[in-house]
């Protein structure tokens, strides 16, 4: 659980034209997308490699997404993705994560995406070393 | 609520490459695509269109997506993906969706994505001609 | 060369409404994705499994494309790919590639696609299986 | 035509996972995105308003891309992506692009973008507005 004074990582995008679709803003799912980046630069910025894992034959993946759309961005917003992390459970971790458009603060999209380490497929207990690097021990 | 005999409105797939990401399997922000795609086409088949409704100022918007992933697709598999509507207090429309992969209909998504009519920005309840094509009234 | 009475392969789609951009029509880049999904096709037609290819560790990638866009598609325009291939130099394979909409046969997309086999990242000439699954043997 | 010593506009980016595809590398569409946005932002810099044109009835709409593919593009790669411009007859406007992976400076895409300004579907001469912003007079 992320501590009162915590600041949780961030990362900082805008928004590109072919992001957006028919109705002048971006497209729902290309939220996952921005979801997607921010936490894998996450992960790494915590010494985790989303591509070595899977080289290692370990597997990160998400099991269930809940988005919650406040407001759309537009073309050339800017916007930065918050993550934070929970476990629940012996398997699960959640990845908390909010949207908010830039320089105005405004919430945008409110995530909480939940996933697992799998090993063949199958869900595995995270590796020791994946729970030290969250920070989790 | 669906009755027990009614077999909801459904769209079939095939998974093209571009759709699969470095893990070897569907990124996880193209189900959203199939899962819009399917809506809209469900729409269209009762006579709602997306597109000339908001030519007429009024855009239907997804407030919130709840996706829970239970089985990856991989590349060229066929699958097919399901829409049945509730409604959800006076302004809110949930879509009950669900894809299944063709021929063994195993699950592979259980997604529920409430929306909401809009009309500059501002959430309206769904116009009277919506509701009847949508069979609620 | 195609010869005069010979029919070239086709696929048929319906442009996806997430597939439009701000400007109302199918975004630029997406085309390129109806093309690879037609020039997959065509060679699992073949009986050239692209995926199974890969894991043999040779990979047909495509060195440069060349496309001029006629007439932009828009939503739930239904429209047909064809492919059809040449052969060029001793390692080079060219698929010629057009996009006509349905049902008026307008002429959207010209294409030229070029591709070669490469092992661990270099060109080989194409393997024979492959010569011959393409006909041109 | 670029001075000899004139240099061109770059932007820079880092790949992100979900742009790559099965083969492991980013998917030759999504070039054509990262292409687009740096024109975008280019015309921007010039104070172009991509969008504002689209508003004022003016598309300013690609007719033909040329793209050579030299070397493949990986997870997290950081590259830039350069434009420069040339005048082409009367009504074309041609953007000379290139990719380079940052920081070896290796060539990865070289492009040639065609383009027109339309207006209700037909090209026109750019007006003369577009033509001093782009520093052609």
């Amino acid at each position: 659980m992320m501590a009162e004074n915590e600041i949780p990582y961030s990362l900082k995008f805008i928004v590109r034209d072919y992001e957006c679709d028919l109705q002048g803003v971006v497209n729902n799912a290309n939220y996952q997308h921005y979801l997607e980046h921010a936490r894998h630069e996450f992960l790494i910025s915590r010494g985790i490699g989303f591509v070595k894992l899977h080289d290692e034959g370990i597997d990160l993946i998400v099991t269930k997404v809940e988005i919650e759309y406040k407001l759309p961005l537009r073309s050339r917003d800017e916007f930065f993705v918050t993550v934070s992390i929970q476990r629940e459970g012996n398997a699960r971790i959640v990845f908390i994560q909010d949207i908010f458009r830039y320089p105005d603060l405004k919430l945008v999209v409110k995530a909480r995406v939940t996933g697992v380490a799998t090993k063949k497929g199958r869900p595995i207990a995270p590796p020791d070393e994946l729970i030290v690097k969250l920070g989790f021990e």
